[in-house]
């Protein structure tokens, strides 16, 4: 399940990834250290809580909790998960729905046995589906969209699990990277449009997959490739089989794993994230020119467009701000009268860099702005003559049907306000934000259509329901 | 009490920083949140343990725990913790010496009344002064040299604090920045040479006293100025009341401060940390002007001098490696089985800008040299052609006698082998060290003889008993 | 779900209990702190887990963990509950399936809200039933019967949920005691059988059901009555409002509670549990008039028939074993080494009263035997001259079809001993055991006709199926 | 340390004995474990904290906690502390004063090398010392007298620890029974009064030593003897050698020790405590020879008292309360809202046993009589016509020097009222005590004079300090 959202808490003014995914089948390998370490390395992509299931050949067992890899595995821990195939999920933590029961790998108990399963994803015809098996007398154990397609699987797989899955993919709508396991096989699916990615790979004679390559990397494994959309990989005995739907459609490839959310040493469908992201660095300078004294990045996710845009342009390039890296799960957030610290705690800028200087500061996105006006500030009150902030992505004008609460699109600043009135919201001396096309320019080799952009032209790859549009644009 | 040591634990090839110190006498104030930020914004300095005591004038109360800051406190302790000065400190993970006793602040009864102690540094006479005092029948409670000040204090002390500090001061010899409070005053004390740095602020009618001035920025606190070596503050009712040993040492300001140690937004002694690092970059490219594709940081320490280099060499910068941020205290490491996955774990290259290319890595220090020998494999099996490696500091000769463990000598692969032969051992095509002139020269305007060197030259500033000295040597 | 099991676990050789059950709708009563108080006069039927779940008549929170009730629930978590209805459940401890998916209340989202379920008994036609809905295509999320319950529940009822209840209840065979709260309303359930007991109360304008009429004195409440063998309450705005299966069974109580498991306090039926236990006493007193010097319990389930046995008797009667109480949830158990300590950690016998004595001990019931003979041993080795055992149930021949693991029979010493060779390996100088018809007879006034004894003469009330008697039998 | 308090929490309200200490000197045995067992078998002496220090004859590794042993202490934790000589202490919890730092044992590095000590009993020139210490200069790591006696250790000794201990017990006044473990030897310290409880057995090859024999029996340990007042054995390689004080004072063994805190099944000082307690029943019944139709005890510690008086008088017993053995540490209390509930949570009447009856009930202590007063209530409320309490000590005028918190005397029920006040405030129809001389005479063949009974006739065995008593009096 994923819950990609748009909002901000104060100190994170990001869109939010919401999960990761791993698998592993390796006769003979440690297979829970293995994910592990292999969720370890996807740990970006979600820090509210973690589980990994492990089964024997026989049983399924399963381990979750809240935080990070970390915090939920102990070594006593790993020991008990014995077998030799493997998922595990990681979470990503959003305000207020943080509880165990939506931890993830789910685990059922069904005629074919125990299946374990890790979503990274969300259905969009999710209300319609679970409406009509409720009135059907199924009963949920959770209020995600994740059970949903264990239970459409049971009802559709009669002996034959393959089959019930492709059955499953003509029922269920939206964004679905799964990764299934029975008692003795691992499933890896993504969805017909590849929204979220998925990749497979090769470790000492077991198998693995993974939502990024750099989780094959940290474990040593080698890629064999991405999964395509609409295909269906089955691990076991007899090695890897793979299934097609029978109709593929077009790809629409989330375009922000490339601007924000994937980690920069993952290959992606083919495209290297930090390569990507250097490229739109270059396509900033192209499309906005500026001189300045220096170019800094808002760290993390903008350091590198900042340092292909400062090569360009030949503008020194450096670390204005200081990031704190250490911001846990159950860090204590300022109350009413510290609330000033703000983003402070997070960020601090270096004021011997900044005095006297004409900055342009490189940020990803922005999505309701209220960190920005904050770091703006922050650079001035440090001494910067002057702060020229370039967004490496779009103006984000529609919300992402696949997965934000739809409430919020009176969040997104870009979707109410001109740029004008943006730039004077966040108060920097101009704003500018890089074209579509500029965009798409930098995932070459990668087509504009394969990518869904919808959060910034606003058009669906994937159908979504009226009831749910409605809602969002009243 | 401070433990830096030059060890390695294969994931981590770092001189160690034992602690960092935070301290605030606020009416008003919620004294333990502002503890709380300020030691998160110190947390670099220490990860292992966290403590805040706290004093409402009449008693003290303390809570420590093991792990991060944000692990050891929760909402609910620090409403317990009430009053208006408070002293916190953070401990670094030493392997296999981490435990709750170790940690800090340390809270005493004594006649004059409770008193709490965090410490940063290390005492050099401290086997001496323990021997003299558990002869005259003296407990204690840990094995620390930090509780040693206290005993000496209380002994010396005559219902004037101040002037038993001062005593004090003459008895012990070594590195300490220390912040002591009694249930109604604070104390800030920088040993007479001021090896660990302490500086001074003011927060809305309160002061602070932090190791780095990065705490100041994170609470809002303005910086007034570092303590002088040698010099003790006392704060209270009456405001700031300094006071002064009568015969001023030489500096002997600890240089890995800037090298390694400190967050780049912090300001020492005058000099800031990150403009240091570029400094350190600008030497090298000066004594190494070598050609290259790419120059690679080894992240984080490395990244300024490694964009200082590139600019003045005019070689495209690039992040080769991607560190993974999320090793908690309670990571498992691997096992013998899966010794291989080593560095990767943390770090991760990126092969698509490293193929093919002749690169330039560069890295604040070596210790023991083996991390640096798989970060450079790590390289090549990356595709890169050539890996030089440029060290942004001179090679590591001699033990730390103000804290490392002094049988360790050994270890340090410069201590041992000549660079040929380190070069050989780490696999790169090319390695230099800064010299120590170019060290000296990029901590201008700090001259030469503010800083001890010795782990360079072995000059040691301050006297080390012959006990010591001589098991090293041996 | 219960799985009362005749296991031993070497300090404990007692039939297992599984579970007890609270519920409380009461408008403006702190209803989580009630269902606290009202599960920790339960916590004899159960120390495993604990769990309770609170409607605020919108949404259900639901709260479980392992261990005690006071060790699963702070404060905190007590003020999070917030509601006017609850439900709450505590489990016993089942070596080797202890683990908090099998804790309760389970919690399920269906077409009608929300559900939560608490379970004390065990269902018959179990796995037939799973059988059928899995191959319908349901998926459970336990391994339990409990679930299997809302499942069948939840396809049963259309908008009608009493009438659901009614269907499922012709469906499902076994021993029931259920309490089911939807967002709005509460549910008191008694199998047809009345296996297990379940009553209900008033408290301050509202209602409670539970276990255990010991739960209603605690938390102030006044008991109205027991609820019918298949009968079903709803407890909501109108009050309660009772329900009866057309066709009633005979009762089937389970004549444990009243010889082991209940709280002497209880009224179960009508019968006071330390009434039940004196008469036990004094039929034992009849059945083997024996003499002595000394009559004494095995603590505490001994205590009440020992008393009245030597009242009867005339014979002195003395706590001869002191037992500790502090045995809790991780209490680590001797290692092979120490073996030999055994039941003396939990019981010590007092040398000075049992010295030279001829004892006679009064013990509830025997299942292995193992347990028995240690104590036996342990009087001996203290001095006692002669140790009669006289035990206040017969000899338990037949398994418990209603929740034993059925392969167990074996374990049952007197399944296949008979009297001579049970005391030969118990090691006393007699053994008896109370016949049935004593047993009953200390029932007065309940009918022998209104239990169940299979356990002791094979006569299962409730159909058992054939695989699973069959699987026994062999 | 030990703070014996009569104060009450509202569900208790008993005299409060603070510690149980427990050492064992045996060379391969696994003495952790042992401790573990030993402690538990001592529980009834402290439930607050727990700790365990654990020497292989080169260093000391202690592990303290907060709660049960079982809470404190898991597999690995025992596994850590290797070594063949360890010291075990179990803390009271006392309300408010529950912290960490108060858990023992304690941990001090000396001249001698480390030291541990744990403490039961209490210094009564404790602040005295204090003061006379910390003008010297010593800091003191807590509050409490037990560190005292470790600080003058360290001073006395020199080089030969006996001939400091001797020299200490010269300088400190109080009760105390301690055990004291160097690196390599164990001591067993019992004050000149023995006024509290400590034995030596012999186990395996070893030897332990215990607050009460019945942790002897629980380990299989044979009892070799009470240590005498104002005795030190030293445990070593060597055996056992013992050393005494040059003029032994009287006599003072804390009567409360039979009344009410040690275990029935331990022997103190020659005399069986549960044929103590007998002795107490039959000498109320000689004293207050009741007509009734029923006697019931206060659980657990009347029951003996009542079974014997019961059995003199010819009327029936039975256990008329029924009290619930859960209650742990972190148990919540009612609120304000539920106050009502009282004592209800822990003791439950049996209606069925006690309605109509005239009932004798008796308990072995009465200090604040707010519990006795809701406990008769809840007598009558479950239909007892009568209820006369009998109380199986004399009235508690004084307060305990050697422990409680002094400015408690007004809180004595019997301090201030006499005793047709207490009855009338408590409730009962008729009320009595037993003489000071019923109960010496049940403690024969122990002589009057070897008991300290200050708290029920004001003449004080060991020197209280003037500042002290009067603050009491006041």
């Amino acid at each position: 399940m994923e819950r990609k959202s748009f909002q901000s808490d104060g100190l994170n003014d990001k869109p939010r990834e919401a999960c990761g995914v791993f698998g592993i089948y390796g006769p003979g390998l440690d297979v829970s250290r293995i994910t592990y370490y292999g969720l370890y390395a996807l740990q970006h992509r979600g820090q509210e809580s973690a589980g990994i299931a492990v089964s024997d050949g026989c049983k399924i067992r399963c381990q979750r909790g809240m935080g990070l890899v970390s915090e939920v595995f102990h070594e006593e821990d790993l020991e008990k998960l014995t077998g030799h195939l493997a998922v595990g999920h990681v979470r990503y933590s959003t305000s207020g729905e943080s509880s165990i029961e939506n931890a993830q790998p789910l685990v059922f108990h069904s005629r074919q046995g125990m299946i374990a399963l890790a979503h990274n994803g969300n259905l969009t015809n999710y209300k319609e589906l679970r409406r009509k098996l409720a009135e059907e007398g199924v009963v949920f154990q959770t209020d995600s969209d994740s059970e949903l397609f264990v239970c459409i699987l049971a009802r559709s797989s009669n002996g034959n699990l393959i089959e019930g899955i492709l059955k499953t993919m003509d029922e269920v709508r939206g964004a679905y990277s799964l990764i299934i396991m029975t008692e003795k096989q691992l499933y890896g699916i993504r969805d017909p449009f590849g929204v979220r990615p998925l990749c497979l790979g090769r470790v000492d004679g077991g198998y693995v997959l993974a939502s990024e390559s750099c989780a094959l990397d940290t474990i040593g494994a080698q890629f064999i490739r991405d999964l395509d959309p609409g295909e269906v990989v089955v691990i076991d005995d007899n090695g890897i089989t793979a299934f097609k739907q029978l109709s593929p459609s077009r790809r629409a490839l989330c375009i922000f794993e490339f601007v924000y959310f994937a980690r920069p040493d993952s290959v992606i469908d083919g495209l290297n994230v930090q390569k990507a992201r250097l490229s739109l660095g270059r396509e900033l300078a192209r499309e906005y020119p500026l001189d300045a004294d220096l170019v800094i990045p808002v760290p993390d996710s903008g350091t590198s467009a900042a340092l292909a845009y400062a090569s360009v342009r030949g503008i020194p390039f450096c670390e204005g701000l200081i990031k704190n890296r250490y911001v846990g799960r159950t860090f204590i957030k300022p109350d009413q009268a510290m609330r000033d610290l703000g983003v402070r705690l997070k960020l601090n800028p270096v004021r011997e860099v900044l005095e006297g200087k004409k900055v342009v500061m490189i940020d990803d996105s922005i999505v309701r702005g209220t960190t920005s006006r904050k770091i703006v500030q922050m650079i001035r009150d440090a001494g910067a003559k002057e702060v020229h902030l370039l967004v490496s992505s779009p103006p984000i004008l529609y919300p992402c049907y696949y997965g934000i609460d739809t409430s919020r699109r009176g969040e997104l600043i870009a979707a109410t306000h001109d740029l004008s009135e943006i730039k004077e919201m966040i108060g920097a001396d101009s704003l500018n934000y890089l074209s579509l096309d500029g965009l798409f320019a930098a995932m070459a080799p990668l087509a504009p259509q394969d990518f869904c952009v919808a959060c910034f032209n606003g058009l669906y790859p994937i159908e979504v329901p009226f009831c749910q549009k409605e809602r969002v644009d009243s």
